[in-house]
């Protein structure tokens, strides 16, 4: 039950007001309102019971991943010696995962970026994401991909203290994506391969209409997205987005 | 008039199906697609003869901006030397504007940022833009504004070959906006101060939920955005991007 007026509706012009405009069971709205609304050719549509709130939160925490390298075993010890294991510096958001004491260097054709994190544990196959931005620098320019999906991606070479390592593959732009546990999916009303359509609010609104969910019991809350999309939605780590929308449906009461 | 089939409802999913789901006097809607969209909880709705397509143009060109600098005449010269005026080398897409042979660099609290090229013609005012990622770099976090809205600004230095000069305001991250000529503003629909709803497809789908229409007879065609915004959507100069709304009002058959 709500008090619909021309002013709630002026607030939310800029994040966007829905083409029919749903009205709930109870709602009340204002003459000046219902003009305002008919003033820009949107219809009232009184909501089915069916569509009614439910208890699903509606935001996710943002995490900001810049470049980062995650390693083989084998490059490991190419990298950085003989017998050598990465030396964990801090936990990640995502359980298991933390970032590592070592750093290298990324080299191609074009450039290079010096002092990138590498990421641990170990896994099977090398993987390198990096942003947009820094692919100008490289003069390296790899697909959009989720993690672990590098087949036919273009290769680089990383400069570490004792050795270098020619990968033939594995550099990606990463997809962005959330990670969320079994029951946080429960909550949110999501499966794993489903899509959110996620909105940020501020001076800088984007709406992010293709967002990958990831389900696993090893995964914690977080929408995952690199630099250059936090930059451009002025997004920082800790900051949320709002939910507006399933699998390209957008949730009632949502709009672009 | 057409046939909407599931595999054409499928090919919508990235960029979004509406709710309710927009059917014209004349559409053909397959027992598939009915089952899809069913399955999804979207309702069908006939659509009013006052919300049927339209001959505006659905469609913007994409103009992205780097890092520049505007200069008064009196900074021409305090940067360049006496009597020194802007050399032109390129006309950009606004007419009558163009880039320099002109460079400076930028010098912030953190860092700088050399071979900035300048705009001309010189202005009443200096002004510098930049992303957010540039003031990282220098340690400059100025506010998102539309180009000549400075009150409030942070500062900088600027370096020339003949000088510097110290700001004391003009930093900004320009806020996305297009531009227009009055006669492409009545093809479009659009008056000066309003505000569209702009979305890319491709690889990396992103929505622009408030992009401001500047309209002047001195303007032509262009959606501006900087290379953050262009990076975390994968777009360049020359690509364009659709309609999806007005004022915060998504078009019919439009969703996130």
């Amino acid at each position: 039950m709500a008090l619909i007026t021309e002013l709630s509706l002026r607030s939310m012009l800029s994040a966007g007001i829905p083409n029919p405009f749903p009205i709930e069971a109870g709602d009340k709205i204002t003459p000046a309102a219902i003009d305002f609304l008919k003033g820009r050719g949107i219809q009232v549509k009184p909501s089915q019971p069916n569509e009614a709130a439910n208890d699903q939160p509606s935001s996710i925490p943002v995490g900001v991943s810049n470049r980062h390298v995650h390693l083989s075993q084998e490059h490991v010890e190419a990298l950085f010696g003989k017998g050598h294991t990465l030396t964990p510096l801090r936990n990640l958001s995502q359980p298991g995962q933390f970032a590592t004491a070592e750093v290298l260097t990324l080299h191609g054709p074009k450039g290079m970026i010096q002092h990138v994190r590498v990421l641990g544990p170990a896994r099977g196959e090398s993987q390198v994401e990096i942003s947009r931005t820094d692919g100008f620098v490289l003069g390296i320019h790899p697909p959009v991909r989720l993690s672990g999906s590098i087949e036919g991606t273009p290769g680089i070479t990383l400069i570490g203290p004792k050795g270098f390592v020619t990968l033939g593959r594995g550099v990606i732009i990463a997809k962005c994506h959330v990670h969320m546990s079994v029951e946080e999916a429960k909550q949110y009303g999501v499966t794993h391969g489903d899509s959110l359509v996620l909105r940020t609010a501020g001076e800088r609104p984007i709406i992010f209409p293709d967002v990958s969910v990831r389900v696993s019991p090893q995964f914690a809350l977080d929408f995952h997205i690199d630099l250059d999309e936090a930059n451009a939605a002025n997004l920082k780590t800790g900051d949320t987005v709002l939910i507006a929308g399933k699998n390209g449906v957008l949730h009632r009461g949502e709009a672009g």
